[in-house]
Protein backbone atom coordinates (compact mmCIF):
# COMPACT_ATOMS: atom_id res chain seq x y z
CA UNK A 1 0.00 0.00 0.00
CA UNK A 2 1.13 3.22 -1.42
CA UNK A 3 1.08 6.78 1.10
CA UNK A 4 2.09 10.26 -0.56
CA UNK A 5 4.74 10.11 2.25
CA UNK A 6 5.94 6.78 1.10
CA UNK A 7 5.79 6.44 -2.77
CA UNK A 8 9.13 8.02 -3.40
CA UNK A 9 10.83 5.26 -1.03
CA UNK A 10 8.13 2.20 -2.76
CA UNK A 11 9.74 4.11 -5.88
CA UNK A 12 12.88 2.89 -5.01
CA UNK A 13 12.56 0.12 -3.50
CA UNK A 14 10.25 -1.22 -7.23
CA UNK A 15 14.34 -1.35 -8.46
CA UNK A 16 15.33 -4.22 -5.95
CA UNK A 17 15.39 -6.75 -8.73
CA UNK A 18 17.20 -4.63 -11.66
CA UNK A 19 20.53 -6.89 -12.62
CA UNK A 20 22.73 -3.90 -13.95
CA UNK A 21 23.60 -2.08 -10.84
CA UNK A 22 24.65 0.79 -12.34
CA UNK A 23 21.02 0.96 -14.24
CA UNK A 24 19.82 0.97 -10.92
CA UNK A 25 22.19 3.78 -9.25
CA UNK A 26 20.65 5.62 -12.01
CA UNK A 27 17.32 5.12 -12.02
CA UNK A 28 17.28 5.45 -7.95
CA UNK A 29 19.08 8.93 -8.81
CA UNK A 30 16.44 10.09 -11.39
CA UNK A 31 13.46 8.83 -9.29
CA UNK A 32 14.71 10.88 -6.22
CA UNK A 33 15.67 13.97 -8.23
CA UNK A 34 12.09 13.75 -10.06
CA UNK A 35 10.15 13.24 -6.80
CA UNK A 36 12.12 16.35 -5.15
CA UNK A 37 10.77 18.30 -8.31
CA UNK A 38 8.17 17.49 -7.44
CA UNK A 39 7.38 18.12 -3.96
CA UNK A 40 9.55 21.39 -4.10
CA UNK A 41 6.98 22.73 -6.73
CA UNK A 42 4.29 21.18 -5.24
CA UNK A 43 3.53 20.34 -9.45
CA UNK A 44 -0.36 20.50 -10.01
CA UNK A 45 -2.23 17.71 -11.78
CA UNK A 46 -2.58 20.58 -14.56
CA UNK A 47 1.20 21.17 -15.13
CA UNK A 48 1.72 17.24 -15.14
CA UNK A 49 -0.42 16.88 -18.28
CA UNK A 50 1.04 19.94 -20.02
CA UNK A 51 4.38 18.36 -19.14
CA UNK A 52 2.70 14.98 -20.49
CA UNK A 53 1.76 16.89 -23.86
CA UNK A 54 5.37 18.82 -24.14
CA UNK A 55 7.38 15.44 -23.79
CA UNK A 56 4.42 13.37 -26.16
CA UNK A 57 5.19 16.05 -28.97
CA UNK A 58 8.67 16.10 -28.42
CA UNK A 59 8.73 13.24 -29.00
CA UNK A 60 7.05 12.92 -31.84
CA UNK A 61 8.47 15.69 -33.68
CA UNK A 62 11.64 13.40 -34.15
CA UNK A 63 11.89 12.13 -37.44
CA UNK A 64 15.28 10.71 -38.96
CA UNK A 65 16.63 14.45 -39.38
CA UNK A 66 15.53 16.27 -36.19
CA UNK A 67 16.47 15.21 -33.22
CA UNK A 68 13.87 17.25 -30.72
CA UNK A 69 14.83 15.38 -27.38
CA UNK A 70 18.60 16.52 -27.83
CA UNK A 71 17.43 19.76 -28.61
CA UNK A 72 15.57 20.26 -25.79
CA UNK A 73 18.88 18.91 -23.82
CA UNK A 74 20.72 21.26 -25.03
CA UNK A 75 18.52 24.49 -24.40
CA UNK A 76 18.29 22.98 -20.55
CA UNK A 77 22.11 22.98 -20.38
CA UNK A 78 22.00 19.24 -19.52
CA UNK A 79 24.18 18.09 -22.60
CA UNK A 80 26.57 20.80 -22.15
CA UNK A 81 27.08 19.35 -18.73
CA UNK A 82 26.90 15.34 -19.59
CA UNK A 83 29.39 16.49 -22.05
CA UNK A 84 31.71 18.23 -19.37
CA UNK A 85 30.96 16.49 -15.79
CA UNK A 86 33.29 12.99 -17.12
CA UNK A 87 35.66 15.38 -18.90
CA UNK A 88 38.08 16.41 -16.43
CA UNK A 89 40.63 17.07 -18.63
CA UNK A 90 44.48 17.14 -18.43
CA UNK A 91 44.97 20.77 -18.78
CA UNK A 92 46.05 21.68 -22.06
CA UNK A 93 43.48 18.92 -23.67
CA UNK A 94 40.99 20.46 -25.97
CA UNK A 95 37.92 21.11 -24.07
CA UNK A 96 34.64 19.29 -24.68
CA UNK A 97 31.20 20.80 -25.68
CA UNK A 98 27.86 19.62 -26.96
CA UNK A 99 27.08 17.16 -29.81
CA UNK A 100 23.66 19.02 -30.80
CA UNK A 101 21.38 17.71 -32.74
CA UNK A 102 22.47 17.48 -36.47
CA UNK A 103 25.21 14.76 -35.96
CA UNK A 104 22.44 12.84 -37.87
CA UNK A 105 24.07 11.02 -40.70
CA UNK A 106 27.72 9.99 -41.57
CA UNK A 107 29.89 12.34 -43.05
CA UNK A 108 31.53 11.62 -46.10
CA UNK A 109 35.04 10.87 -46.14
CA UNK A 110 36.98 13.44 -47.91
CA UNK A 111 40.83 14.05 -48.77
CA UNK A 112 42.72 16.58 -47.21
CA UNK A 113 42.41 20.17 -48.55
CA UNK A 114 39.01 19.19 -49.95
CA UNK A 115 36.51 21.61 -49.62
CA UNK A 116 33.02 21.13 -47.36
CA UNK A 117 31.00 23.55 -48.63
CA UNK A 118 29.79 21.99 -52.12
CA UNK A 119 27.32 24.99 -52.77
CA UNK A 120 29.34 27.75 -52.49
CA UNK A 121 28.48 31.77 -52.07
CA UNK A 122 29.69 31.76 -48.39
CA UNK A 123 33.10 33.82 -47.64
CA UNK A 124 35.77 30.99 -48.54
CA UNK A 125 37.64 29.48 -45.41
CA UNK A 126 40.57 27.33 -44.26
CA UNK A 127 40.53 25.52 -41.14
CA UNK A 128 43.77 24.02 -40.32
CA UNK A 129 45.68 22.19 -37.39
CA UNK A 130 47.23 19.41 -35.90
CA UNK A 131 45.91 15.96 -33.90
CA UNK A 132 48.26 15.83 -30.95
CA UNK A 133 48.67 13.62 -27.94
CA UNK A 134 48.40 15.66 -24.36
CA UNK A 135 52.50 15.02 -24.17
CA UNK A 136 52.63 16.74 -28.01
CA UNK A 137 53.14 13.74 -29.79
CA UNK A 138 51.48 13.71 -32.80
CA UNK A 139 48.63 11.12 -34.09
CA UNK A 140 49.32 10.91 -37.68
CA UNK A 141 45.31 9.04 -38.59
CA UNK A 142 43.56 10.58 -36.05
CA UNK A 143 40.16 10.86 -37.64
CA UNK A 144 38.29 14.44 -37.65
CA UNK A 145 34.61 14.02 -38.23
CA UNK A 146 33.80 17.81 -39.46
CA UNK A 147 30.18 19.29 -39.79
CA UNK A 148 28.82 23.07 -39.91
CA UNK A 149 25.75 25.28 -41.01
CA UNK A 150 25.79 26.30 -44.36
CA UNK A 151 26.19 30.20 -44.87
CA UNK A 152 22.92 30.77 -44.46
CA UNK A 153 22.58 28.77 -41.14
CA UNK A 154 21.40 25.40 -41.85
CA UNK A 155 22.41 22.05 -41.84
CA UNK A 156 22.23 19.66 -44.90
CA UNK A 157 19.18 17.81 -43.58
CA UNK A 158 17.18 20.66 -42.71
CA UNK A 159 17.60 21.81 -46.54
CA UNK A 160 17.56 19.03 -48.63
CA UNK A 161 15.84 20.74 -51.86
CA UNK A 162 18.65 23.85 -51.47
CA UNK A 163 21.79 21.43 -50.12
CA UNK A 164 22.92 17.69 -51.55
CA UNK A 165 23.45 15.86 -48.73
CA UNK A 166 26.87 15.75 -46.63
CA UNK A 167 26.96 19.63 -47.73
CA UNK A 168 29.46 20.76 -44.90
CA UNK A 169 30.39 17.50 -43.68
CA UNK A 170 33.62 15.34 -43.96
CA UNK A 171 35.81 13.17 -42.51
CA UNK A 172 39.40 13.43 -42.33
CA UNK A 173 41.93 11.39 -41.77
CA UNK A 174 45.06 13.81 -40.28
CA UNK A 175 48.63 13.59 -42.40
CA UNK A 176 51.73 11.12 -41.28
CA UNK A 177 52.46 14.45 -38.82
CA UNK A 178 49.03 14.37 -37.48
CA UNK A 179 48.34 17.64 -39.38
CA UNK A 180 44.94 18.16 -41.02
CA UNK A 181 43.36 21.51 -43.47
CA UNK A 182 39.75 22.16 -45.20
CA UNK A 183 38.33 24.19 -47.02
CA UNK A 184 34.94 25.81 -46.54
CA UNK A 185 33.06 28.72 -46.18
CA UNK A 186 32.72 30.84 -42.52
CA UNK A 187 30.30 29.58 -40.61
CA UNK A 188 27.09 31.82 -39.79
CA UNK A 189 24.96 32.40 -36.29
CA UNK A 190 21.50 30.69 -36.67
CA UNK A 191 19.05 30.10 -34.78
CA UNK A 192 18.10 26.46 -33.18
CA UNK A 193 14.72 25.54 -35.06
CA UNK A 194 11.99 26.89 -33.45
CA UNK A 195 8.81 25.54 -34.88
CA UNK A 196 8.46 22.72 -32.40
CA UNK A 197 8.44 21.93 -28.69
CA UNK A 198 11.36 23.19 -27.92
CA UNK A 199 10.80 26.83 -29.53
CA UNK A 200 7.60 27.30 -27.74
CA UNK A 201 9.94 26.60 -24.47
CA UNK A 202 12.38 28.87 -25.78
CA UNK A 203 9.18 32.01 -26.61
CA UNK A 204 7.62 31.83 -23.41
CA UNK A 205 11.10 31.86 -21.64
CA UNK A 206 12.08 35.06 -23.29
CA UNK A 207 14.59 33.75 -24.81
CA UNK A 208 16.24 34.21 -28.59
CA UNK A 209 17.10 30.87 -30.39
CA UNK A 210 20.55 31.63 -31.96
CA UNK A 211 23.66 29.99 -31.91
CA UNK A 212 26.65 31.85 -32.45
CA UNK A 213 28.89 30.58 -35.71
CA UNK A 214 30.76 27.66 -35.37
CA UNK A 215 32.67 24.54 -36.89
CA UNK A 216 31.62 20.63 -35.33
CA UNK A 217 34.44 18.25 -34.35
CA UNK A 218 34.92 15.00 -33.32
CA UNK A 219 38.32 13.64 -33.03
CA UNK A 220 39.42 10.49 -32.09
CA UNK A 221 42.88 8.43 -32.38
CA UNK A 222 43.82 4.86 -31.42
CA UNK A 223 44.54 4.63 -27.45
CA UNK A 224 42.82 7.84 -27.27
CA UNK A 225 39.84 9.29 -25.54
CA UNK A 226 38.11 10.73 -28.03
CA UNK A 227 36.52 14.80 -28.33
CA UNK A 228 33.11 16.25 -29.18
CA UNK A 229 33.42 19.76 -30.04
CA UNK A 230 33.28 23.09 -31.68
CA UNK A 231 35.03 26.04 -32.71
CA UNK A 232 33.63 29.54 -32.68
CA UNK A 233 34.12 32.33 -34.76
CA UNK A 234 35.97 35.39 -32.44
CA UNK A 235 33.85 38.36 -32.61
CA UNK A 236 30.64 37.05 -33.76
CA UNK A 237 27.10 37.50 -32.52
CA UNK A 238 25.93 35.68 -29.48
CA UNK A 239 28.97 34.18 -27.77
CA UNK A 240 27.50 35.21 -24.62
CA UNK A 241 23.97 34.17 -24.85
CA UNK A 242 24.71 30.70 -26.86
CA UNK A 243 21.03 29.17 -26.53
CA UNK A 244 22.37 25.60 -25.93
CA UNK A 245 24.96 26.98 -23.68
CA UNK A 246 28.04 25.97 -24.73
CA UNK A 247 30.82 28.57 -25.96
CA UNK A 248 33.82 27.85 -23.67
CA UNK A 249 36.46 30.45 -24.08
CA UNK A 250 39.06 28.01 -25.02
CA UNK A 251 36.96 27.31 -28.23
CA UNK A 252 36.59 30.64 -29.74
CA UNK A 253 39.53 30.70 -32.19
CA UNK A 254 40.42 33.79 -34.68
CA UNK A 255 39.17 33.29 -38.58
CA UNK A 256 41.83 35.75 -39.63
CA UNK A 257 41.29 37.24 -42.61
CA UNK A 258 44.60 36.63 -45.05
CA UNK A 259 45.72 38.08 -48.39
CA UNK A 260 49.12 35.88 -48.28
CA UNK A 261 49.44 34.65 -51.76
CA UNK A 262 51.80 32.16 -50.68
CA UNK A 263 49.29 30.64 -47.98
CA UNK A 264 46.02 30.80 -50.75
CA UNK A 265 48.10 28.59 -52.88
CA UNK A 266 49.27 26.12 -50.55
CA UNK A 267 45.55 25.99 -49.90
CA UNK A 268 44.41 25.75 -53.52
CA UNK A 269 42.51 29.58 -53.45
CA UNK A 270 42.73 32.26 -55.60
CA UNK A 271 41.88 35.89 -53.43
CA UNK A 272 41.48 36.63 -49.92
CA UNK A 273 40.18 33.66 -47.34
CA UNK A 274 39.89 33.26 -43.77
CA UNK A 275 41.87 30.95 -41.79
CA UNK A 276 41.32 29.46 -38.48
CA UNK A 277 43.85 27.80 -36.72
CA UNK A 278 43.06 24.83 -34.28
CA UNK A 279 45.25 22.34 -32.78
CA UNK A 280 43.28 19.09 -30.75
CA UNK A 281 44.88 17.73 -28.07
CA UNK A 282 43.67 14.52 -27.33
CA UNK A 283 43.64 12.48 -23.62
CA UNK A 284 45.42 8.88 -23.84
CA UNK A 285 42.28 6.75 -22.46
CA UNK B 1 31.32 31.76 -21.63
CA UNK B 2 30.29 28.71 -20.18
CA UNK B 3 32.10 26.46 -17.72
CA UNK B 4 31.27 23.24 -16.41
CA UNK B 5 31.26 24.77 -12.49
CA UNK B 6 28.84 27.57 -14.17
CA UNK B 7 26.44 25.59 -16.51
CA UNK B 8 24.03 25.52 -13.77
CA UNK B 9 23.49 28.58 -12.85
CA UNK B 10 23.94 30.24 -16.39
CA UNK B 11 20.88 27.70 -17.32
CA UNK B 12 18.95 28.87 -14.60
CA UNK B 13 20.18 32.51 -15.23
CA UNK B 14 18.82 32.05 -18.71
CA UNK B 15 15.08 31.80 -17.52
CA UNK B 16 15.25 35.23 -16.21
CA UNK B 17 13.04 36.93 -18.75
CA UNK B 18 10.00 34.73 -18.34
CA UNK B 19 6.98 36.05 -18.49
CA UNK B 20 5.07 33.67 -15.91
CA UNK B 21 6.36 33.73 -12.79
CA UNK B 22 5.00 30.06 -12.21
CA UNK B 23 6.73 29.18 -14.73
CA UNK B 24 10.05 30.46 -14.32
CA UNK B 25 9.69 28.45 -10.87
CA UNK B 26 8.86 25.66 -11.98
CA UNK B 27 11.79 25.05 -15.00
CA UNK B 28 14.06 26.55 -12.47
CA UNK B 29 13.25 23.67 -9.88
CA UNK B 30 13.94 20.87 -13.06
CA UNK B 31 17.29 22.67 -13.93
CA UNK B 32 18.53 22.28 -10.73
CA UNK B 33 16.89 18.88 -10.13
CA UNK B 34 18.26 17.45 -13.28
CA UNK B 35 21.76 19.05 -13.94
CA UNK B 36 22.21 17.44 -9.99
CA UNK B 37 20.97 14.24 -11.27
CA UNK B 38 23.26 14.16 -13.82
CA UNK B 39 26.30 15.32 -11.75
CA UNK B 40 25.34 12.87 -8.74
CA UNK B 41 25.38 10.45 -11.19
CA UNK B 42 28.00 11.58 -13.49
CA UNK B 43 25.92 10.73 -16.37
CA UNK B 44 27.61 9.23 -19.51
CA UNK B 45 27.24 10.43 -22.89
CA UNK B 46 26.26 7.10 -23.87
CA UNK B 47 24.20 6.81 -21.31
CA UNK B 48 22.29 10.08 -22.21
CA UNK B 49 22.01 9.19 -25.58
CA UNK B 50 20.17 6.17 -24.66
CA UNK B 51 17.66 8.30 -22.38
CA UNK B 52 17.54 10.10 -25.51
CA UNK B 53 16.42 7.28 -27.41
CA UNK B 54 14.29 5.86 -25.03
CA UNK B 55 12.04 9.57 -24.67
CA UNK B 56 12.08 9.49 -28.38
CA UNK B 57 10.75 6.16 -28.48
CA UNK B 58 8.28 6.94 -25.67
CA UNK B 59 6.85 9.90 -27.64
CA UNK B 60 6.80 7.87 -30.52
CA UNK B 61 4.80 5.28 -28.80
CA UNK B 62 1.86 7.50 -27.98
CA UNK B 63 -1.28 7.78 -30.23
CA UNK B 64 -4.90 8.74 -29.93
CA UNK B 65 -5.71 5.64 -27.45
CA UNK B 66 -1.98 5.22 -25.71
CA UNK B 67 -0.18 7.44 -23.89
CA UNK B 68 2.96 6.11 -22.97
CA UNK B 69 4.79 9.32 -21.11
CA UNK B 70 1.63 9.08 -18.63
CA UNK B 71 2.63 5.11 -18.36
CA UNK B 72 5.87 6.26 -17.90
CA UNK B 73 5.13 8.63 -14.83
CA UNK B 74 2.76 5.58 -13.55
CA UNK B 75 5.52 3.49 -13.26
CA UNK B 76 8.15 6.02 -11.64
CA UNK B 77 5.54 6.78 -8.58
CA UNK B 78 5.24 10.20 -10.24
CA UNK B 79 2.41 10.31 -11.08
CA UNK B 80 0.67 9.02 -7.31
CA UNK B 81 2.87 11.64 -6.35
CA UNK B 82 1.85 14.63 -8.08
CA UNK B 83 -2.21 13.59 -7.84
CA UNK B 84 -1.34 13.36 -3.91
CA UNK B 85 0.97 16.22 -3.47
CA UNK B 86 -1.22 18.47 -3.24
CA UNK B 87 -4.59 16.75 -1.80
CA UNK B 88 -3.64 17.19 1.86
CA UNK B 89 -7.62 16.25 2.38
CA UNK B 90 -9.40 16.86 5.44
CA UNK B 91 -9.86 13.53 7.47
CA UNK B 92 -12.30 11.66 6.03
CA UNK B 93 -12.45 12.94 2.32
CA UNK B 94 -11.81 10.65 -0.39
CA UNK B 95 -8.56 9.83 -1.19
CA UNK B 96 -7.23 10.09 -4.78
CA UNK B 97 -5.36 7.79 -6.83
CA UNK B 98 -3.22 7.90 -10.39
CA UNK B 99 -5.46 9.02 -13.45
CA UNK B 100 -3.90 6.22 -15.36
CA UNK B 101 -2.88 6.33 -19.70
CA UNK B 102 -6.59 4.83 -20.64
CA UNK B 103 -8.81 8.10 -19.62
CA UNK B 104 -8.70 9.06 -23.40
CA UNK B 105 -11.63 9.37 -24.76
CA UNK B 106 -15.34 11.08 -23.15
CA UNK B 107 -17.44 8.36 -21.32
CA UNK B 108 -20.87 8.00 -22.72
CA UNK B 109 -23.19 9.46 -20.11
CA UNK B 110 -25.50 6.40 -18.85
CA UNK B 111 -28.49 6.37 -16.20
CA UNK B 112 -28.50 5.26 -12.96
CA UNK B 113 -28.32 1.50 -13.01
CA UNK B 114 -26.72 1.66 -16.25
CA UNK B 115 -24.93 -1.71 -17.23
CA UNK B 116 -21.30 -0.57 -18.22
CA UNK B 117 -20.18 -3.87 -18.97
CA UNK B 118 -21.26 -3.89 -23.10
CA UNK B 119 -19.94 -7.29 -23.39
CA UNK B 120 -20.66 -9.76 -21.15
CA UNK B 121 -19.30 -12.98 -19.61
CA UNK B 122 -17.79 -11.69 -16.77
CA UNK B 123 -18.82 -11.91 -13.11
CA UNK B 124 -22.02 -9.08 -12.37
CA UNK B 125 -21.31 -6.97 -9.76
CA UNK B 126 -22.53 -3.95 -8.96
CA UNK B 127 -21.03 -0.68 -7.83
CA UNK B 128 -23.17 1.69 -5.18
CA UNK B 129 -22.92 4.55 -2.96
CA UNK B 130 -23.59 8.45 -2.44
CA UNK B 131 -21.24 11.47 -3.33
CA UNK B 132 -21.34 13.46 -0.10
CA UNK B 133 -19.79 16.69 0.90
CA UNK B 134 -17.08 16.92 3.62
CA UNK B 135 -19.39 17.74 6.31
CA UNK B 136 -21.83 14.90 4.82
CA UNK B 137 -24.44 17.05 3.06
CA UNK B 138 -24.95 14.69 0.28
CA UNK B 139 -24.42 16.42 -3.21
CA UNK B 140 -27.50 15.42 -5.84
CA UNK B 141 -26.49 15.32 -9.26
CA UNK B 142 -22.34 15.43 -8.66
CA UNK B 143 -21.00 13.58 -11.81
CA UNK B 144 -19.23 10.26 -11.70
CA UNK B 145 -16.74 9.59 -14.74
CA UNK B 146 -16.08 5.62 -14.46
CA UNK B 147 -13.72 3.47 -16.20
CA UNK B 148 -12.41 0.10 -16.09
CA UNK B 149 -11.14 -2.65 -18.14
CA UNK B 150 -12.84 -5.87 -19.15
CA UNK B 151 -12.67 -9.35 -17.12
CA UNK B 152 -9.88 -10.15 -19.95
CA UNK B 153 -7.91 -7.00 -18.13
CA UNK B 154 -8.51 -4.39 -21.51
CA UNK B 155 -9.79 -1.01 -22.11
CA UNK B 156 -12.05 -0.40 -25.04
CA UNK B 157 -8.98 1.71 -26.67
CA UNK B 158 -6.94 -1.49 -26.40
CA UNK B 159 -9.21 -3.96 -27.99
CA UNK B 160 -11.18 -1.87 -31.03
CA UNK B 161 -12.01 -5.64 -32.24
CA UNK B 162 -13.75 -6.92 -29.25
CA UNK B 163 -15.36 -4.45 -27.43
CA UNK B 164 -17.79 -1.47 -28.57
CA UNK B 165 -16.56 2.06 -27.55
CA UNK B 166 -17.73 3.16 -24.04
CA UNK B 167 -17.37 -0.63 -23.31
CA UNK B 168 -16.54 -0.23 -19.12
CA UNK B 169 -16.84 3.65 -19.59
CA UNK B 170 -19.91 5.71 -17.80
CA UNK B 171 -20.67 9.20 -16.93
CA UNK B 172 -23.52 9.43 -14.30
CA UNK B 173 -25.00 12.00 -12.46
CA UNK B 174 -25.75 11.30 -8.87
CA UNK B 175 -29.50 11.26 -7.80
CA UNK B 176 -31.33 13.94 -5.66
CA UNK B 177 -30.11 12.30 -2.71
CA UNK B 178 -26.12 12.15 -3.88
CA UNK B 179 -27.11 8.35 -4.17
CA UNK B 180 -25.57 6.14 -7.40
CA UNK B 181 -25.18 2.56 -8.46
CA UNK B 182 -24.52 1.12 -11.71
CA UNK B 183 -23.47 -2.70 -12.88
CA UNK B 184 -21.00 -3.75 -14.52
CA UNK B 185 -18.34 -7.08 -14.30
CA UNK B 186 -15.92 -7.70 -11.41
CA UNK B 187 -12.66 -6.27 -12.78
CA UNK B 188 -9.26 -8.47 -13.35
CA UNK B 189 -5.75 -7.94 -12.71
CA UNK B 190 -3.79 -6.90 -15.92
CA UNK B 191 -0.46 -5.89 -16.99
CA UNK B 192 -0.20 -2.42 -17.83
CA UNK B 193 1.09 -2.56 -21.95
CA UNK B 194 4.71 -3.90 -21.87
CA UNK B 195 5.20 -3.73 -26.27
CA UNK B 196 6.82 -0.06 -25.48
CA UNK B 197 9.67 1.50 -23.96
CA UNK B 198 7.90 1.46 -20.40
CA UNK B 199 7.93 -2.33 -20.65
CA UNK B 200 11.71 -2.14 -21.65
CA UNK B 201 11.99 -0.56 -18.34
CA UNK B 202 9.36 -2.58 -15.72
CA UNK B 203 11.75 -6.03 -17.87
CA UNK B 204 15.50 -4.34 -16.91
CA UNK B 205 14.27 -3.16 -13.61
CA UNK B 206 12.87 -7.47 -12.60
CA UNK B 207 9.25 -5.34 -12.05
CA UNK B 208 6.19 -7.39 -13.32
CA UNK B 209 3.74 -5.14 -15.35
CA UNK B 210 0.81 -6.08 -13.42
CA UNK B 211 -2.13 -3.77 -11.96
CA UNK B 212 -4.36 -5.38 -8.78
CA UNK B 213 -8.36 -5.14 -10.15
CA UNK B 214 -9.48 -2.08 -9.86
CA UNK B 215 -12.43 0.66 -11.37
CA UNK B 216 -11.42 4.23 -12.06
CA UNK B 217 -13.65 7.44 -10.85
CA UNK B 218 -13.19 10.95 -11.17
CA UNK B 219 -16.11 12.68 -9.02
CA UNK B 220 -16.96 16.31 -9.59
CA UNK B 221 -19.42 18.50 -7.55
CA UNK B 222 -20.21 22.49 -7.94
CA UNK B 223 -18.22 24.18 -5.41
CA UNK B 224 -15.94 21.08 -4.24
CA UNK B 225 -12.68 19.65 -5.71
CA UNK B 226 -13.07 16.70 -7.90
CA UNK B 227 -11.49 13.70 -6.86
CA UNK B 228 -9.52 11.17 -9.00
CA UNK B 229 -9.48 7.68 -7.80
CA UNK B 230 -9.82 3.93 -8.05
CA UNK B 231 -12.00 1.67 -6.14
CA UNK B 232 -9.85 -1.36 -5.58
CA UNK B 233 -11.24 -5.86 -5.06
CA UNK B 234 -10.14 -6.62 -1.75
CA UNK B 235 -8.13 -9.85 -1.85
CA UNK B 236 -7.24 -9.94 -5.08
CA UNK B 237 -3.62 -10.40 -6.24
CA UNK B 238 -1.33 -7.52 -6.61
CA UNK B 239 -2.54 -4.89 -4.44
CA UNK B 240 0.98 -4.97 -2.97
CA UNK B 241 3.12 -4.70 -5.80
CA UNK B 242 0.70 -2.59 -7.90
CA UNK B 243 3.27 -2.01 -10.93
CA UNK B 244 2.45 2.07 -10.82
CA UNK B 245 2.40 1.91 -7.36
CA UNK B 246 -1.03 3.82 -6.91
CA UNK B 247 -2.82 1.21 -3.74
CA UNK B 248 -4.11 3.51 -1.22
CA UNK B 249 -5.39 1.33 1.87
CA UNK B 250 -8.84 3.43 2.27
CA UNK B 251 -9.36 2.66 -1.61
CA UNK B 252 -9.60 -1.16 -0.85
CA UNK B 253 -12.86 -2.05 -1.14
CA UNK B 254 -15.42 -5.67 -0.33
CA UNK B 255 -16.61 -6.60 -3.27
CA UNK B 256 -19.10 -8.49 -0.97
CA UNK B 257 -20.86 -11.78 -2.81
CA UNK B 258 -24.75 -10.95 -2.44
CA UNK B 259 -27.09 -14.03 -3.01
CA UNK B 260 -30.18 -11.81 -1.39
CA UNK B 261 -33.41 -11.29 -3.89
CA UNK B 262 -34.44 -8.63 -2.68
CA UNK B 263 -30.61 -6.71 -3.57
CA UNK B 264 -30.85 -8.54 -7.08
CA UNK B 265 -34.41 -7.49 -7.81
CA UNK B 266 -33.94 -3.58 -6.81
CA UNK B 267 -30.80 -3.42 -9.17
CA UNK B 268 -32.57 -6.02 -11.89
CA UNK B 269 -30.24 -8.91 -11.73
CA UNK B 270 -31.08 -12.10 -11.60
CA UNK B 271 -28.86 -14.81 -9.57
CA UNK B 272 -26.41 -14.07 -7.17
CA UNK B 273 -23.84 -10.98 -8.15
CA UNK B 274 -20.89 -9.05 -6.54
CA UNK B 275 -21.38 -5.58 -4.39
CA UNK B 276 -18.76 -2.88 -3.65
CA UNK B 277 -20.32 -0.05 -1.50
CA UNK B 278 -18.20 3.24 -2.00
CA UNK B 279 -19.48 6.67 -0.14
CA UNK B 280 -17.23 9.48 -2.49
CA UNK B 281 -16.46 12.10 -0.04
CA UNK B 282 -15.73 16.07 -1.87
CA UNK B 283 -14.12 18.33 -0.45
CA UNK B 284 -15.16 22.18 -0.53
CA UNK B 285 -12.89 24.07 -3.19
Amino acid sequence: MTTPATVTEEAVASLRATADPRLRDVLTGLIRHLHAFARETRLTHKEWERAVRFLTETGQTCTETRQEFILLSDVLGLSMLVETVNAERTPGATESTVLGPFHLTESPVRALGADIDLVGGGEPCVVSGRVVSADGTPLPGAVLDVWQADADGYYDVQRPDVQPPGNGRGLFAADTEGRFWFRTCVPSPYPIPTDGPVGELLSATGRHPYRPAHIHFIASADGHTPVTTHIFVKGGDYLDSDAVLAVRESLVKDFARTEDPALAKEFGITGPFRHARFDLVLERA
